[in-house]
């Protein structure tokens, strides 16, 4: 597969970020929403803050405490022995688990889609017992004149997905939990299919093995979600053998549904793949990629936050072209570009 | 709280009920829904079987095969230390959680409410991808003429609700899965609220920490579920410390939505409770029982296959009396009446 990347990668870094208090400093920015509005490519960033460090022995986490309204910072002393910081984006105690940052949605709007101006304060920050964690890996569908934002919230009582509605990006309208936990990478169709709605998303069961598969569902109103069905499950001895979840939202091709999804392998490595859906009925599978379309193999995907990892949560598909924003390394943002063409055609060997 | 066990009790138990094959026993029937057919009382039974073993060596586990529309055999050698029997209900392989039984849903009917007659074969049996493990915990909720079945489905890639519908409980019309994974005891109320129907439902977080709480949605058509809120979740040091579950679907009373629900404690001991909710706006709860209004205390609750369980997924409230069916220790089926006025005063003392 042929991967353009942009000269100018990464194009967002998190020094690129104000923090959202001068005693905050901004750890990542990666995974983007994105959308065309107007001549503009906006972003909604996912902003990971955390307290600058001033003590070497201790970790404040952040929590947004909803009863006032303000984030309050937890202590954890590294010597510890009851405290587990063996992943950077936990910390553990007493069977507890906690972020070791909380993240924002900042808005970043560019006329060339590779220069972007960064807003200086949150879009969607933290509110509500549900996003008492952060607010994380938003993606924007568009339907009809609105623009649909759902994003993951994270709170002690799990991962959920929310909805927020816009026209402007200035002001959103809530809409509640559409996905209760634990689910994330819900992607939103963007027009209807015969009358209704649909989505992708990726509930997780611990019940009887922990199951990362993505199911699509569907919906009278965006709001109210059902008929919920598996869609596709990791492939052992592949490179989505371990967890897939959905990426950018479906856009339709003359093909039929195309879907840029992650998967990953038993080394934790992200990559990007396709799976082609039914036009009509799209809880059909069409083609799926057997080898991926996109790996980390840039510095900047390679290391990082968390190694090796290409993670999109949207894109354009524009002149027979895929206009990719992506997480790198879970630290940073970039952008690359597929052809449309070459993507169909790698799915086509498969037998589409 | 005055409990009034039915002398018949237990009213159905195993034995009482004909397998589903000559060559499989039932080891448990119990968690029955309940509804008023005309003049008589219908309940649906979770029947548990298993293959009668033959081979004292070899666990045989059943599971429902949708590709070939048949139950398979999965066979575990007892002596096999990658095998894992410690908790009877399960047989656990490399990380691989298997159901010791297999459960479906059986009709019942009786004019007196404590003699039932029992069908010979199943009402609704595992079919489907989503129902490999089994159907289990039906409840009823009457909306106009029709019948709402919600029942749980199992299968690897874990716990749904499920959808039905039927007038006459000889036909049932499969409306698919309304909850996704990991999602149990969800109890749909018996009339739209402000034009919204609404559900009291238990998703499963693994997340963080290992979450058990009930959350309440909403839906247009029964079939889509949002606007997912947190209603209430464990206490600690309390008779409902590590899980909670609804139970019976909420009925209306003159004080609000009563709710019978189970807790669980420390010690793995199932009670009942009693939650009362908001009338016009049942997301907000008004009083819940400090203390259980039904603790497992006959021989027939203390001990079975899972020890110290009383559960209900039904009841009738007739002439001012809580008619509860529950499960007995996973086991069996029992009946006992309560007084309305009791659970209602036992909630007002703590300011209901």
């Amino acid at each position: 597969m042929r991967i353009f990347r942009s000269p100018a990668n990464p194009i967002i870094v998190p020094g690129d970020v104000k923090p959202s208090r001068d005693d905050y400093e901004v750890v990542g920015v990666f995974n983007p929403a994105v959308a065309r509005l107007e001549d503009e490519v906006v972003l909604l960033l996912r902003v990971a803050e955390r307290p600058v460090a001033t003590r070497p022995n201790v970790t404040v986490v952040p929590i947004y405490e909803h009863s006032h309204a303000r984030i309050i910072e937890k202590e954890f002393f590294r010597d510890d022995p009851q405290n587990d910081f063996s992943d950077p984006r936990f910390v553990i105690r007493a069977g507890q688990k906690y972020l070791s940052s909380i993240s924002h949605l900042r808005l970043a709007r560019s006329k060339n889609g590779i220069d972007f101006e960064i807003d200086k304060t949150a879009a969607i920050q933290p509110a509500g017992i549900y996003e008492a964690f952060g607010v994380e890996d938003a993606r924007i569908t568009r339907i009809d004149d609105e623009y649909y934002v759902h994003y993951v919230a994270v709170c002690s009582s799990g991962v959920t997905t929310m909805l927020a509605s816009t026209i402007d990006f200035t002001s959103f309208h809530r809409l509640g939990v559409i996905f209760c936990p634990d689910n994330k990478d819900v992607l939103i169709f963007p027009q209807r299919i015969a009358g209704r709605f649909y989505a992708l998303h990726r509930p997780v069961s611990a019940e009887f093995t922990k199951r990362y598969e993505i199911w699509i569902s569907e919906s009278p109103d965006l709001r109210c979600w059902g008929n919920h069905r598996i869609l596709c499950a990791p492939r052992a001895d592949s490179w989505d053998a371990v967890k897939i979840g959905g990426g950018a939202p479906p856009f339709k091709t003359e093909y039929g549904w195309l879907e840029v999804y992650h998967g990953v392998d038993v080394d934790n490595r992200y990559c990007l793949g396709a799976l082609l859906l039914d036009p009509d009925e799209p809880w059909k599978i069409l083609a799926r990629s057997d080898t991926p379309i996109f790996v980390p193999q840039a510095d900047y995907e390679v290391a990082g936050f968390v190694q090796n990892v290409v993670f999109t949560c949207g894109l354009l598909c524009e002149k027979g072209r895929l206009k990719i924003y992506y997480g790198a390394a879970d630290t940073c943002i970039c952008y690359a570009e597929i052809e449309l063409h070459d993507v169909i055609e790698s799915l086509s060997l498969q037998g589409c």
